[in-house]
């Protein structure tokens, strides 16, 4: 009975594929078909061999009984999950009672009268299964199978839907995408560059692009007014949980627009995603906070506003304050800031333990509360250093009722801001503050500085990037109070994730060399490194703005996916590796030659 | 009346784009419109300027009259060519005789009230203009000024339309585009690979796809039955005219198909294409030829069929002569071929000679000819070497006409073909036989053989790549005789060039196994190399197949274009080099000590 797999395989001949296994409905009763697919499963049942068919659309049941083909029944014996089959027969409805209502095929099934198996399968190293949770690293490994779960197939179809709706809406709107160079030019946006040698020019590297920026600003300035590309992106970072080595970005540029006209597009084109892709419909405008409101709120940049809880500033009711701690961080031009937990009846003295243990990661000590018991009432580690005037205060600003918790934090102002920012959200997922799964809230930062200052290395830094326009009512302070300007630079926030960041850049070829200057770029650096894009703006650069997405995070936000990797086909691990096939690897080193390179490991 | 760059750039301000250069018709007429782009030229004519004002979508003519407003009329004084502006005025109808019939907006001009200059523009090192030639150097190192040019505008804006056909035809038909990594590993496909170093893996390599072939291939195994990718590709070759080292491919596959599928799936979507992109209907089924064919009457596994003059065999004819350089020739199994070229009363000896020197590139030497003159008068350097009946059969087999010359090769095979091939395209191109240039010629190549010989490196080699499946009915000549295995391998080839190939793989282990063998893959090479793949086809592979179109060349093609550098953005010269931005170029020697490399430059 049994046969050596190579006996076992049989060509799929002139059989075609009528349907895929989750077209078939009631309506398609007494249909002929042919089938192909994976067997998900196999019932032996009372004469009768159940084979659950699945592909990359469904699940069908196919039904084999000797008394239709006697040869098809022996052959389903051989059957193993995850065989490769091809089945002919016909759609019949299922018996009044063995209808399975959990699958969109569930009211059919197809009695089957002739098989063919088109491969075999090794038992698998993890079930196809959604229920069982797989390690991480296995599921990389054996990716291939992995993707046959259909929560993986449907991450990847959303993918491939919300890609093409992007496309067809921006074309709808005269955008042309357009592709740039991969081999390129070192563009510092922040992050290291991966670097590709050249065998045909010795000594000399392409640099892999961390965006396409600048060559999207050449095409404004070659007249391609409206932009977009769906591009791989690259950056040599330490990775954390979230980034890859190498995503894919929504890239956009336009000429002739502002701020204003690009936050409209973009509200309509989210409008749109989420419209056909989850049928949501999302309110605009979005939201939009000044960047220094985000910080000094709720500590951070990208917001999440699915839930309050804001950082409370209550430095000026503490400016008389005769606490010794408190008093020191005001002389030191420190901030006082304060968050409402809500009833929070749990607050322990451990949890306290907890909080400061999670804030001394900013580099925040010292965090302490007050808690309201009563109309009168509070207690507090503070209590003894704190006037009745002061608690009252507090009450008052914090609107703390009967039972509210607030925690109490002072420290230089970045610092209390950091740390109650992330505090924020530790609580918010502890408390089980954002309610809904399915509530998206977005949010557009805008007025951001041009400029930081690096201590460390002493110079000023682009807190977007150097090619960010000053507002024109900042302009006059780019020579004497570069740290005041701020820039024509927005973020678009959605559920406490950054998902795009854009900017009006600078058309000015004399101000683009000034912001160089100011950011430590000297002439000859700017000449070596930008040469093209100073000589391009030259010759009649048109004023031009863009915007970029993290597609795969917007992905993983629509798909409602944990991570981005459950939205890649084939991530990485941390370490930047490839699990399933082995990248990176050694070369040969008659292949390192040819590049003019040769290892230089650590001893 | 001068000002300073600096002085005379104005704010966009609150003004928004009505419409672009090439939108106003004169049913427009009327309209208060806002305009902004570029001063292709500037004219004065009896008390009015004029000014041509371009962007990516056209030219319209705009009016500055100083009874409208003298302001606008003084500021134009100071526009010169490239400078963007921006104009507010009406619409008005061109003058009885001054319409311009030679653009789509030449009925209508607009009159400006109100002048902006939003830029101004140094003198260009070469015009934006269509008729001039420019040196091709200058034009990539100012690409930005180049892509202005309304040819280069359409040509990049067809290339977005082809992709945009290509992902809604097979998005409709069921495919997802999957993106696949760029840092992977190397899968050879006959081409060296670009490898980037990884920081975080000392002494360890990415490599740059060549194609997505084996992440294709292991997305059929994940269930995904139909994908496709438009994507870059990587390969480090000497370059050739018309190959880049980075380019665009249309790449497909899909589960349980056959060749014939495939193929009619393509015909339909070139049919699609065509139809909406030229609109331009063509004929299916394209033309099938097997790859022997293609090669004895072509000379070329890519055969232009738009013009006639085969290579015709008239081996058996001589199989008899007295002339001894044709019997030393059959001796060693040669081939004598011919090739007739009609009425052309220009053949000298010395065209002749050129020839010679022409086939000489291909190892061929000895070319010559037959001329026919009359009934029975013929000139030819062979006319004492051949026999009147021998002359006959030569007349009789190549249907020779009055007027026609013979040309005639006798050498090995694989060298007469080749000599011959190429012979036919030049003479096509110097004989102007592509009569028509709008004319298509599809063509698919079948029946290809798997694997061909290397006697330099004394081993198989696969004709197509190591996955190409073999045709079942010659599976058993796998063990006794390799070379007589036909593959399942499919080029579709349109006016002589290769746009697109592809094969049915393999999907089962063990013959995957036996190829890579023949191919001097050994078990642990296979392993090391193909480990994952080997893998993946043990755990149910469906069968599949798929094909890739090299999309530079497709876009050339519909766009007409001399060279695929004609339909890229920024494509690199033949060294591989970026002219506009300089890549590649060389990096910090710290940047290297990061990625444990160091350079080993040739002395």
């Amino acid at each position: 009975m049994k046969n050596t797999t190579k006996e076992i395989i049989e060509s799929r001949g002139s059989w075609r594929r009528t349907n895929s296994c989750g077209a078939l409905r009631s309506a398609d009763a007494g249909k002929e078909v042919i089938m192909m697919g994976w067997v998900q499963s196999r019932r032996d049942h009372g004469g009768l061999i159940f084979i659950d068919l699945r592909d990359g659309e469904g699940i069908t049941q196919i039904v084999f009984d000797p008394r239709e083909s006697e040869e098809a029944y022996q052959k389903v014996h051989d059957l193993k999950n995850e065989y490769v089959i091809a089945i002919k027969g016909k759609v019949i409805p299922r018996l009044k009672g063995s209808e399975n209502p959990n699958i969109p095929t569930g009211d059919i099934e197809v009695r089957a009268r002739k098989l063919k198996i088109l491969n075999t399968s090794e038992a698998l190293p993890f079930n196809i299964d959604e229920k069982l949770e797989i390690n991480d690293n296995l599921r990389l490994k054996y990716r291939y199978l992995d993707l046959r779960r259909p929560k993986m197939q449907k991450n990847l179809r959303l993918r491939h839907q919300i890609c093409q709706e992007i496309r067809n809406y921006l074309s709808n709107k005269g955008f042309l995408e357009i592709e740039t160079p991969f081999l390129t030019k070192s563009t510092p946006e922040g992050a290291r560059d991966y670097i590709v040698p050249s065998r045909v020019n010795p000594g000399k590297f392409y640099a892999l692009p961390q965006s396409p920026q600048l060559f999207k600003q050449l095409l404004m300035i070659s007249g391609f007014d409206k932009y977009f590309q769906i591009v791989r992106c690259f950056r040599d970072e330490d990775l954390r949980a979230d980034r890859a080595p190498e995503f894919t970005q929504l890239d956009m540029e336009m000429s002739f627009i502002d701020q204003e006209e690009i936050i409209n597009l973009i509200e309509e084109m989210m409008v749109c995603l989420f419209e056909k892709l989850l049928g949501i419909k999302i309110a605009t405008p979005f939201l939009k906070m000044d960047y220094p409101v985000a910080l000094s709120r709720y500590g951070t940049d990208k917001p999440d506003l699915r839930f309050n809880m804001e950082i409370i500033d209550l430095t000026k009711i503490f400016s008389k304050t005769s606490f010794q701690v408190f008093q020191k961080v005001l002389s030191q031009q420190g901030k006082i800031g304060a968050m409402k937990v809500e009833e929070n009846n749990q607050f322990t003295r451990k949890k306290l333990d907890d909080l400061n243990l999670f804030i001394s990661a900013y580099g925040a000590e010292g965090l302490s509360f007050i808690k309201f018991k009563g109309e009168n009432e509070i207690q507090s580690p503070l209590a003894k250093f704190l006037s009745s005037e002061e608690v009252e205060k507090i009450r008052l600003e914090t609107k703390a009722q009967k039972g509210d918790i607030i925690l109490i934090l002072a420290d230089q102002e970045e610092i209390v801001d950091e740390a109650l920012g992330n505090l924020r959200l530790k609580l918010a997922k502890e408390l089980n503050l954002i309610k809904k799964e399915k509530e998206y809230s977005f949010l557009w930062v805008t007025n951001f500085p041009l400029l930081k200052y690096n201590p460390e290395e002493k110079r000023y830094e682009a807190v977007h990037h150097p090619f960010t326009a000053p507002r024109d009512e900042d302009l006059k302070l780019l020579d004497n109070d570069p740290l005041k300007v701020r820039s024509k630079a927005y973020d678009l926030v959605l559920n406490g994730a950054e998902i795009g960041g854009g900017s009006i850049r600078i058309h000015n070829n004399h101000i683009q060399r000034k912001v160089f200057k100011l950011l430590g770029i000297d002439e000859e650096k700017a000449e070596q490194k930008f040469g093209f894009l100073l000589q391009a703006l030259k010759y009649g650069a048109p004023p031009h703005g863009g915007i970029a997405f993290g597609l795969d995070r917007l992905v993983m936000i629509l798909a409602g996916a944990p991570s981005i990797r459950e939205v890649i086909a084939f991530p990485k691990t941390q370490k930047a590796v490839c699990l399933l096939t082995g990248a990176p690897s050694e070369v040969d080193p008659e292949q390192l030659k040819e590049l003019h390179i040769k290892l230089d490991l650590p001893q």
